[in-house]
């Protein structure tokens, strides 16, 4: 059937159905609220039957049962919504498929006529920060907003990538390389680091109701948290708080942190797996409450899971604030353990590319790391940050227990930076010695065995050793699993390797 | 004491205890059900003292607690068997230890005479056909009900298995292989695949009753997929719905699938963890109902499990069928992902042995990628099959979102094949050279280093990728996590270490 | 505020809250049960503010609701405490803060003055024998207690533990390795062994209720299995009993184990959540009881933890013992799965360090794989335990079933032995060669790259399929992730890389 016919009798349906929020309820199974707004009731009227899961992962959210009008009633500490009000027509109704998806639609290139009604595709922060403006602001400043510039218009970064993720053939015996596509950026870095969506014209799609024209988009779909959407706006919700419940307690739960902090490179969920915080976390999670707020050491929960330490608004027992709600994620973080290739103080920015070393490099440390104070924040920010986040610490541990903590943390960043030193001048020596043939060229850093050993000495072993450090208890990933054992047996190997690779240069042929 | 007593005593007691269900339930804190065979009460009237795990685990299943008289008057969509009728003697009794363990007596070679019952050990996929003949069809057409021949009757990969699992010595400073154990086999590749277990004679047992006289097994205990069975019918329910609950829970529970779907080789399940959709299942599940049938895709769950996009029976919340029940599991498959040494087209067959290439190997597509199309479903199926598939896709994601998702697949299989293509090409060069000592050599193309770096290739860093492509969301199993990252860096390794190799020819001894 | 007039004022505070119970009730949202020491309300009247976390998770556990006395009314089989008696002073109170850590001061070099109390800082198995003596006596026997000198008087696993954990530098291109420092010992080997904890005078700490002096302690915090206490004694109960609900809960579940048995090296966790016991685990465990006293098979639990069948206290549903508890976790142990390098019949002593082979090494067996039979276990105390730990597996398997499985086991014990064998003769011929320069030397055994990968032969590749092999369905460990196929391609590369390191020495400067 065309869509000639089908769209308006959808229309009309859709705007009956609107009408008769009774007889929606008996024929599809939804409950109506009366605070629902009649376009979303259109909406529902059909994607009710056609994608249900959403629909009904929706049906059991707080958007789908709060107004904005009610949620700002709620006290300071209980806020969910942080605008300080929501205009009229938007604040009345519960916060459907309508409210979000026709906002600043001047601003969305994916605005489309979708059944009689000017829908974006995609949903900004931007559209979010209608009702949550201070976690939007706090976000757009972190580095995870920032995240495709970061990897991407940084050179030597973008060489790693590239290195890594293009085809490779075989002509006359030789690896010859080309160019990532699009498509293997997206399922790789750009997955968690988000995709620039554009859009492209339109395009027919065939679906159940018929052939309709929908916004031709580029690199969709995309939850990175680095999303340039088509909107203009940067970063995504979508990663932490997946759709259609947007919810609190997924994203308080670590699951959602671990589908990007992983190992090898960054093992910050294998690490708290394993870790003490970890080990009650998963004997005891289900007596807690994850969708508190605000969020009650002790009583809600009785170890941290990531966003505990890294973002909550959380509070004793006796009210007071332990730590304040930030949406930017490294706002309580002191030092960026991830090597880069050494750690580093964080830097000032989340926008890292301007960042450059003593040696004219994009780099927050020299390859002999002297850290690029300029970028990175100073000495009292440090102290700061640090303070904040020991604060969480100390609501279940004493001050004796977290300086000791910390003490071992700062030694092993240290001894694992100097494993990672230890890694660059070998990799240095086989470079000077590589003016002759059949040794590493350090042109391209990233494309040669050798050289390939070195980033996984920082990015590897060292972050595992690291990341285990500074999440007390899963020692295996400091030892065995990825950590000081590899951290010198890969070293022992440069060594045999470039000192091999010189020996063959003296084979006669 | 002798068995010369114990038994006519046990049997007596057994016989006895089958006529005052109240004594046995008071007895032995077992709830006796009026539905209960006299048999089966016997059977638990020792089994409750001896194997208590087992008794309880069956008295809180489904099958304790229904009888196949009450379960075929459920309607179409909520049957849980699908025979249209069972036989009288047996559709009046809950499904007890002996209504399993009894039939089909006259096939079964591990019959034994038990207590005064004849007794099969095994239960297998042709007794469970009395009141599932549809499950039990379809999965004997599958793949996994031929695990065994397509593994061990195959010279291809039954060389590969005999490599990697036979013992090594050391012989004048050599690697001399022997070939593989039974019980090794059964450790490893059978462990999944399945054994043959044949009955050879009887033997002995000691056991608290006493000594007894069982059959003899081979291979036992093992519950892979493709077992063959004393009674002569290939595979097991077992290792998706463990015993002695057989439950329909667990079996869609992904805990299931991933005790063989695994990293590195098949790493469905470790994919799944890290993806959207798991972290939505470990956030949620425990509000979900993984025992409804049908099973309603937002009232029942709002994310899939394996089962969900692979086998079940899946329905909206308006009762429309999106997926047919299939116990075949590849039957909503188009493509296999899974490179032997290439992706492909489904094969026609569940038996994949009679599979030949142009090559004239058993191999579903050539060393340079040619399919073997003759015994690989054509388009339309795969068209067909696509169909089904994205029909449970679209439960919650709109068409252009699953074409967007789906094309990424097609680049990820096209390209990781094409790293594969450049790891043979690197192969066959050193095979070319091997004419000379010192290099490897065709014969057997997996027992040498340059070779087994090829395996991991195909096997574990191309499979890596294209499981992370196929389930949105967990880059790092296409990036650093075997993927793309070790596609890139394993094949300049082998290429290195062919150059090596090569000159060391060079070298004047 | 200086602590000159804190200190007076806190303790004054406490002095007078301790009298006053409801007062305390409402303001500080905790229930304070009549049976809570006056003292111990003290405690809680500050650290409910200061530390809510560990209040509350005492508050919730069966310490903060019960006293000795009651606890010692319950019958045998269900009671929590194995002392006969507790004397009056703790017996009527419930276990709070003070009771255990005020325990035996005069022992306590880390007693100290806080706020008007004598407080130990650590509380340690000997502080925990007032009440539960049995378990300590057990403890204290096992391999765990002893896991520090075990690893660290042993000179042979010092040099490991040296050569992998201390900091290498590069010197005229030449790796030199340095001694580990404390700090690194404890983030890795010494997390899980333990750490020497010694006071070393006192210290002024900075808290938010001014300056205060506390014991100066050594390697602190650390919670590992063979921590030596400022008291003396050995063992710590919180690595399996968290700090501060020390719940029976939590050490039952399997996630505490798997803090330190993972792989690579010790992979038990990895293993059983791929088993068919870890997959009915995770699909049921939340129907389950793990508190119970005893543990009932059947009724509490469908399928085995690590502590069901190592050393819980397990009863069928009649009430009959299968399994006596055992807090020596070796107990029901016949052989030492884990290689040193070889499997072993387990030590007669938890106190390894007197072991020695025939070689005159302080180890289990030689270098070809006889073991130091005086040391270990003979042929009836294997009997004896191996009986003990089938009697768990009848509760749902038969003797065939077991029989068989552990037939399977047997092999995979001989034949990956033998695997570590080949991988060592293959060591020995490259050391023999040694003599030249550019090959591995003897002196240190684990600091070449063919020694290291000689140490992945039986730490990583053996020890993963005997693991596999030992806990059914997972057999995924045993052949590609880190089993038979590492195995065999380790030697392999192995072979050749000791060929080529020959092949080198024929170079020609």
């Amino acid at each position: 059937m065309s869509m000639k016919y089908v769209l308006p009798i959808v229309v009309a349906l859709a705007v009956l159905l609107s009408f008769v929020p009774v007889v929606l309820s008996k024929q599809t199974d939804i409950k109506v609220s009366e605070k629902m707004s009649p376009q979303t009731q259109s909406c529902i009227g059909c994607h009710n039957n056609y994608t249900p899961g959403i629909v009904k992962d929706w049906m059991k959210s707080r958007h789908a049962n709060t107004t904005p009008a009610d949620a700002l009633k709620a006290s300071a500490l209980e806020r969910r919504v942080s605008a300080a009000t929501v205009k009229s027509g938007l604040s009345e109704y519960t916060v459907g498929c309508y409210e979000c998806h026709s906002l600043n639609a001047e601003k969305h290139k994916d605005n489309f006529d979708h059944m009689g009604f000017k829908i974006n595709v995609i949903v900004s922060p931007n559209d979010c920060s209608v009702c949550h403006p201070q976690e939007v602001k706090e976000y757009s400043d972190s580095k995870k907003a920032h995240a495709i510039a970061n990897i991407m218009e940084n050179p030597v970064y973008h060489t790693l990538v590239s290195t890594v993720t293009g085809l490779k053939k075989i002509q006359n015996a030789k690896v010859v390389a080309e160019k990532p596509t699009d498509n293997t950026l997206r399922e790789t870095c750009l997955s968690c680091h988000g995709t620039k969506v554009e859009v492209n014209g339109t395009k027919t799609v065939s679906t159940k109701m018929g052939d309709i024209n929908v916004p031709q988009l580029t690199n969709w779909p995309n939850q990175g948290v680095g999303r340039i959407n088509p909107d203009g706006s940067i970063g995504a919700c979508s990663p932490c708080h997946p759709r259609h419940a947007f919810s609190i307690e997924v994203a308080r739960k670590p699951y959602t942190c671990a589908q990007c902090h992983l190992e090898p490179d960054v093992p910050a969920w294998n690490v708290y797996k394993e870790s003490k915080h970890g080990n009650i976390y998963f004997s005891k999670e289900r007596e807690w409450n994850f969708s508190a707020v605000p969020w009650t050491v002790g009583k809600d929960f009785t170890a941290p899971t990531c966003a505990t330490c890294h973002n909550s608004l959380i509070v004793a027992p006796d009210g007071g604030i332990v730590a304040e709600r930030n949406h930017d994620f490294g706002s309580r973080l002191w030092v960026r353990l991830f090597g880069l290739v050494y750690s580093h103080p964080q830097p000032k920015s989340g926008n890292t590319t301007t960042i450059k070393n003593k040696d004219g490099l994009p780099l927050p440390t020299t390859f002999t790391n002297e850290p690029a104070f300029d970028h990175l924040i100073g000495k009292a920010e440090q102290e700061r940050r640090f303070k904040t986040f020991k604060e969480v610490c100390s609501s279940c541990h004493n001050t004796d227990w977290i300086d000791g903590h910390f003490a071992k943390l700062d030694t092993t960043i240290k001894e694992t930076d100097a494993m990672t030193l230890a890694a660059t001048l070998t990799l240095v020596d086989a470079w000077t010695k590589g003016v002759e043939k059949g040794l590493p060229t350090k042109d391209n850093p990233f494309d040669e065995p050798v050289e390939q050993m070195w980033i996984k000495q920082w990015l590897f072993y060292a972050n595992s050793a690291k990341y285990a450090s500074a999440m007390t208890g899963a020692p295996d990933y400091a030892a065995f699993h990825n950590g000081w054992w590899y951290l010198t047996s890969n070293l022992m190997q440069m060594r045999d390797m470039v000192d091999l690779k010189y020996k063959m240069l003296k084979v006669k042929e």
